[in-house]
């Protein structure tokens, strides 16, 4: 019996990256969070300490300032691509680079060409996986908060010793969403793409009358497929974040629906996958 | 020499408060954090620990949701003023409640009148301290993030033994806006006050030419005392969030302003007030 | 070209449990976050919203509660072994449950039998997947802070032309570790497993002259199967928490590995496996 | 009607330094955060961005890892009175210095002289106020998070038309103690003086038998002033994290104490200061 060097990977994470163009008076900003995992020949680092693969992630670092400055920022996406690509035909030892980047949108203050103020809602993210032979972008979103005051109900489920939720008709339902889409290519209109997923993502959440959220998962992620022709696998986190309607007959009152009690934890973890039945297999690692 | 009690305070804090109003198919949406701070005859409590003069903190939470059904609430400002009326009107042992608010912005997904997404931007916050004789209001936010990518320079600073740092005349300006305003009485528009005294800190931060980061934050308040009023002091904390010039020369690049590290930690610490000079006396605990 | 449901899961997360057990006047605490996630026949629920298969999360948490109360908790492993087999036996629908407990230590304070003080260090972690047929255990730990104050060096590694580190051979190396080893066996004294090997984990840490931090990282997993037969795999994630010695020159100071910076992002990601040859497979889902 | 500067001031906040000591094989570590507050002649550069009276905040920041250079760390307090008089000496424009550190404490690892572990309980916390005339010492710590099983009690309060809460012979009392205590003078043995405070904190925190909270709060504070003549002043904050005994009646069990459910919002906030009273009076910034 032996013992052996399993996946592996390192690299440099969250290098805080801020770009700004300027267009005479105008200027343009972009803000990132880029991180870089790297792996390839790095059995002899960690059996002996031997360095001579190791590309520092102090490099990286630098790479990753560099390579804005020549090249510019077209997208999260394509910031990425350039990266992944870079690392792996500039380092022979590098098999595999994953570039994750997390952007942050930012809106104008109108008064000047230069003024901004950052929009807070969710963070704009794309993973690049680059190896011999292969390339997968997958493009997302986290923390888009959004809540339907009505249209969900939850009904119709088992029932054992230890089930004490009454059925309901008219509930608040509210997550989180995470959700991540795959693109059948390596190139595209990255910046549409995104907002068009996005906005159907948010239009379907709210458009659809919910029985289990579930159900306005995987209607979610269907509607991604089906309007979208680039992409070829949608997943999705969503939290059911719950809104308890307050008893208020200690009181006198009534509560029609009104008043709620936004809890913390616990809260439901709903997770899942929608794919077209020819989406080619893709590795774990491109999923965060 | 004897040992006795000094300012003491007890209350619920953090109660989250959702409040969903019907107007036929179209809801309307208050997302609300809610503590509550009661002062007045603990002595009691304190040395013996006999509650007879203690309204449970649990009491207090019910409160918060039943006069939010009973009442409504008109705005954050209006809300805050009931409690703290009723806290100190019910109970003769409370002589002090002070009642913050933080309020959490939605905006309406358009496809039906019940769908929201949360506004990530800034939290907007309210605080009333009422007793006998006297109520304050204080509206403010917090978490403004904003950013000039030009417009600020740094020059003409003291120097001495430990100072390597260089002038600058062209670098980017960003910060957490923390806001607080204090306004003359207890009642107005609460509304509209909130919304104009975020436009001109905004408008203010945009347009101002920064030679530093405290001038900018005196010229916000002040241009907040000019145009509004009803306020009679403006307090803010607004951190120097670091953007450094990556240094590109090592690559053979130059960096014309373009490329930046975006720093966490240290960042520095910008605190001023700004006030009428027949600004009435107000306790320390109406700011946060 | 069809759209089909992929890989999905629900359940309740971050149960926050708390057990006091009394033995006269010694008490002894468990405060456990318990998560559960389950998968199987869920095809329906996600095309129609028909909950028929579903046991709701709220009836989990109850579950939860109520499985601590009959049967007690022996330790992590033992109380995820009984909720994963519970929720798999009970209902003929869920085919797979993963239950995950984080569990918080506490040490008493020796006045009384009934007062502790929560001890900050690392929380430790337990995961069981059960299904038909297998069940993986999976112990751990995270944010186990340590550092080295010197036996580091970082040498001989690649340089290319965006490569500006400097070649040291004593720095001070600091990680929160993130580890989880892997049973081979479903049943194993949990208590005494967990001890010993964060012991050795500790220890090696400490004990280990690094060349590079993925050296350490192996030789730590490589003792802990070493030493512990029942173990199979070890999964460590160590990032690298940049300490950079201050340049005191322009002070007329020298610093002699005294005076550091300790940095927050970016940091290194160094992250690696280390199993027996012979190890079974496992699913991903098993960590975390 | 004219419009004033108010109180300001700034500073670098958060500069965290580590020092290491080398005893031969042995290795000492501090690992601190230090934040600098100014104020002062600071007018001018409010008013029109004139920066004369300005020592940068960068300058600031150098000044802290040289100064830990020249004159070491004997202690969080001694550091900070170090750096607080150095500022107002140094420069004329400083008329007043608020220098607080919070200090990370590690354990040995005891296979070698330099291997540590971060110990996770509190953080300890000294402030520092000097100007011409007085100097100020708040010592303290934070997130001690302490627990009583039993011993606890809650009856005997108003109860009014919002009341639902039961009366309780017997609750769980868990709390993450904020504790800040005030010297006399502007000297002593820092070390002792706090590791004595602390534990006269946890053991009568463990050793009350509490019918409030506040009592507890009081009790803590008025016992530490008893035993430590060195202080004058202590100001507790200690938030009743509520546990929940979980009602398990539907599920045909009991639950005699022993099921809790640990809830995260809303909270107790409970807040109090202890004093001697012929305590010198201090200004409101010496308090976190």
């Amino acid at each position: 019996m032996g013992i052996v060097l399993g996946p592996n990977r390192y690299g440099k994470a969250e290098t805080r990256l801020v770009r700004v163009v300027r267009d005479g008076e105008t200027h343009h900003l972009k803000d990132l969070n880029v991180s870089v995992a790297l792996s390839g020949e790095m059995t002899e680092v960690h059996l002996s300490g031997d360095n001579a693969a190791v590309l520092p992630t102090d490099t990286q670092k630098n790479t990753v300032f560099a390579l804005a400055r020549k090249h510019g920022i077209g997208s999260a996406e394509a910031f990425a691509l350039l990266l992944a690509r870079h690392f792996v035909t500039a380092r022979p030892t590098v098999h595999r680079a994953v570039v994750t980047v997390e952007e942050y949108a930012w809106d104008r203050v109108p008064v000047t060409g230069h003024s901004f103020v950052r929009r807070g809602q969710e963070v704009r993210t794309a993973r690049v996986l680059h190896e011999a032979g292969r390339t997968h972008v997958v493009s997302g979103l986290r923390d888009l908060t959004v809540l339907n005051s009505t249209a969900s109900e939850f009904r119709g489920f088992v029932r054992d010793e230890y089930t004490t939720l009454a059925e309901t008709g008219d509930r608040v339902l509210a997550t989180d969403v995470r959700a991540e889409w795959r693109h059948r290519d390596a190139d595209g209109d990255w910046e549409s793409s995104y907002a068009e997923t996005r906005r159907i993502l948010l239009e379907t959440f709210a458009g659809t009358y919910s029985r289990s959220l579930q159900q306005t998962l995987y209607t979610m992620g269907r509607r991604v497929l089906e309007e979208r022709p680039e992409l070829c696998e949608v997943r999705l986190a969503m939290p059911n974040k719950h809104h308890f309607a307050v008893d208020l007959e200690p009181f006198g009152l009534d509560n029609p629906g009104e008043i709620f009690f936004a809890a913390d934890r616990p809260y439901g973890l709903i997770e899942g996958a929608v794919l077209r039945d020819d989406a080619p297999a893709a590795d774990e690692e491109v999923w965060s």
